[in-house]
């Protein structure tokens, strides 16, 4: 390991100007002004991965474009290890929130702060480094290597999703390993055995055929605003439990096993001190990670209708418009929740109000591995051998919902692992990665590729 | 009355040109990019008065300048009339409803669509223009007459209000008509005995001290989102009323004579024609213009946070807001309702969210003015003479918070009247006045002057 890591260290600044670039592409795949961001940005990575010796091909889809880069010269008796990670990234409002612009990445105290340092930009570069460096040193990998790099995961990769079928033969592996999750603390390495399904869904409420003054109307019209919050603070019991119906039906218990191989512990003072709040969400009286882990949810992400500005504008606005997710279980089918979710909520619209609701694309299944698999072990050992510390078994209270369809038609046992931590801001402003985490993670991925080509293939 | 309006008609191109001109001033009072176009509002309009034969002065305050102006040759046996207009106007979003932009006047089908058309610069100018048509046929006017044009009404005129104690000479008069409201039907006239009073609060919630990852996060903490739902939705009963407890301790019955004065009548199919929906808000089972008129409400005039873009966010916000306004009746002390709210409000505020409640200026009181006095009768007999049809007698759901107090300060008794109807979207999109309307309130104005000209002071 040394030597690479000397070679890293050698070619930090080139490597570190080259993700910069990456940074650079606005390439927020749910923004149609920046379809044309997220094409130069697939091209950009179809000729770095060509460049260090790999296959590449860039799929098309009715969305954006996924880049699929593959070395397969290890033959048959090795085996193949596919890779997932995404250059889309998330929007970036509030954009007012972040200290410097989200597409001009900027170093700071050993972080590299830009929209899509860690979510994914930053785990995907330390991966194709790791395979270029490989790559460098031995002229060749030890096993067959694919890569998918997605560019719909924060659309819920429903472009990936209608040509997986398509794709089977070329994306057929022994291990899937996604590269989008993180570990525990910056000196505690840890695994993820499982992800949160999810579905999202947009509840739009109309009263009148236009906005009216809350004055002569007040009293005589039915307030979409008043219609929205009804519906939406009906949503939840007093205790913080799911109120609707059916919406519990299909989660599991864990397995003792499970709760003995899983690391729930939670520090709530760290938490207060990292996010200014104790976890007070979710069930009253359930354990913090049982309820972000083994639990699902039901979040309101945005509340949009009348006056925001400063000062007051006395308006009952024609419509509102909520944005609902909910996390999902093993066990529990999305389709199925959100059948329940759309008839609650529509059981319960107020007189003189409509409601529209939509599902955004993107659903998916939670998913769980077994932490006997040979790709987690292998994960677990590299993790172990770079930290120098055990390695955890966690759960992932987000989602990718690509993953599950993934395993399955690339015939592969996943593992989710990764590099990020809790304070990178995924999805918020100043979004950040450490600088010396990417050395690491290079160095995990490296390990990896070496321990799976010391095996046969089976 | 003949001759005023030949002489309109002759005018006709130049009048509506010059009202286009007042149009165009972006005056939004409650936005302070706007600051220099309110400047330039009220120096056009203080040259335009001065130019018809009218003493002028700006009045400076911490807010907007207010317009004051006079013809004082009727001498102290006369009666004086003072007249309340304002220049200001509201914001122009949601912009992209608008038809035509709301700054650039375009006359359609006899209507002028502006912001301001008829809230309140076509109700100002038809004013002065009839002003000016008596100063030009007779030199001078049968009355005294004083005219406020507001720069602050949109925001409470909380600007006149800090220096009303200071002007009161100047602003003493008999009576005072206040041309901000309108009438029932295009061929049925009115007058408007009282307005609702007003307060209007911004509630932020705070949770978080960033936005977080709904999938890391849910069921961790405690959205923002959900506790602004459960607190705004628990502000009504299920039937309708307002929740919070004391609200509706000084509201007053009605008398049987007030109940006979007024006219209640409401047209439902005429108002879903209009706007789109029955009118199913406030309490159930009282009449719809008792809940207008003679309850109390409160209304949500905004809710912002989280993610409202196309497609989806899975975020927690870090803090959300809500606009807030309740509409008073006589007795109802505004402050002490604010009171009521706020400590309603924060006696709710769940776990690990933190409440902050501002208040806005604009507060004020309920208004009521008996039918029987001097102004309201002469009122009745122009709109009388001028429609052809009797003049009813109503109330106006919304608030003109100056009001009392100017009444007050000037010792003046009040009518509130004017040339509106509902559907011309006052404080909406798509803003519009008649041009027939436009000019029905001159000749009611210039017959007014005329009227009270013909009787002696006392």
């Amino acid at each position: 390991m040394q030597t690479l890591i000397e070679v890293y260290e050698h070619d930090k600044e080139r490597i570190l100007n080259e993700l910069m670039t990456f940074l650079r592409f606005p390439s927020v795949s749910s923004e149609e002004k920046h379809r044309d961001d997220m094409l130069a940005c697939s091209a950009w990575l179809e000729e770095y991965l060509q460049a260090i010796g790999m296959h590449v091909e860039r799929w098309k889809s009715s969305q954006h474009p996924i880049v699929f880069a593959s070395h397969l010269e290890a033959g048959p008796d090795k085996p193949t290890l596919l890779l997932y990670n995404h250059y889309d990234v998330q929007p970036v409002d509030p954009l007012d929130l972040w200290k410097t612009p989200p597409f001009e990445p900027t170093i700071r105290e050993g972080n590299v702060y830009a929209r899509g340092a860690s979510d994914n930009k930053g785990q995907c570069f330390y991966a194709i480094q790791a395979i270029k460096m490989l790559l460098q040193r031995d002229g060749t990998l030890p096993i067959n290597l694919k890569m998918v790099i997605d560019g719909g995961e924060e659309v819920g990769s429903s472009g990936l999703a209608e040509i997986l079928a398509s794709k089977k033969e070329q994306l057929r592996a022994d291990y899937l390993a996604v590269l989008d999750v993180g570990i525990l603390k910056p000196d505690i390495p840890a695994v993820t055995l499982g992800t949160r399904g999810l579905i999202t869904l947009t509840l739009e409420v109309q009263g009148p055929s236009s906005d009216l003054h809350s004055g002569s109307h007040g009293g005589l019209v039915n307030n979409p605003l008043h219609a929205l919050t009804t519906m939406l603070a009906m949503l939840h019991t007093p205790e913080g439990k799911v109120a609707i119906p059916g919406f519990y039906d299909d989660v599991a218990d864990l397995s003792s096993q499970e709760r003995q191989q899983l690391d729930f512990s939670f520090d709530t003072e760290a938490y207060r001190s990292e996010f200014g709040v104790l976890p007070y969400g979710g069930e009253k009286g359930v354990p913090p990670l049982e309820r972000a882990w083994i639990y699902p949810t039901l979040e309101i992400n945005g509340i949009m209708g009348g006056y925001g500005g400063s000062g007051f504008k006395t308006v009952i606005p024609a419509k509102a418009t909520a944005k609902i997710s909910c996390r999902l279980v093993p066990q529990q089918d999305p389709h199925r929740t959100e059948l329940l979710v759309k008839k609650f909520l529509e059981a319960n619209v107020p007189e003189g109000i409509t409601a529209t609701i939509t599902s955004h694309p993107g659903i998916g299944k939670a998913m769980r591995t077994s932490p006997s698999s040979k790709i987690v072990q292998a994960a677990s050992q590299a993790y172990e051998e770079v930290f120098g510390s055990p390695c955890h078994y966690i759960l992932e209270g987000g989602s990718i919902p690509i993953v599950p369809e993934l395993a399955q038609t690339s015939s592969s046992e996943a593992v989710l692992m990764g590099m990020t931590l809790p304070g990178d801001n995924a999805h918020a402003p100043n979004e950040r990665f450490s600088l010396n985490r990417f050395k690491q993670g290079l160095a995990v991925i490296t390990r990896i590729i070496d321990l799976l080509g010391t095996t046969s293939k089976f």
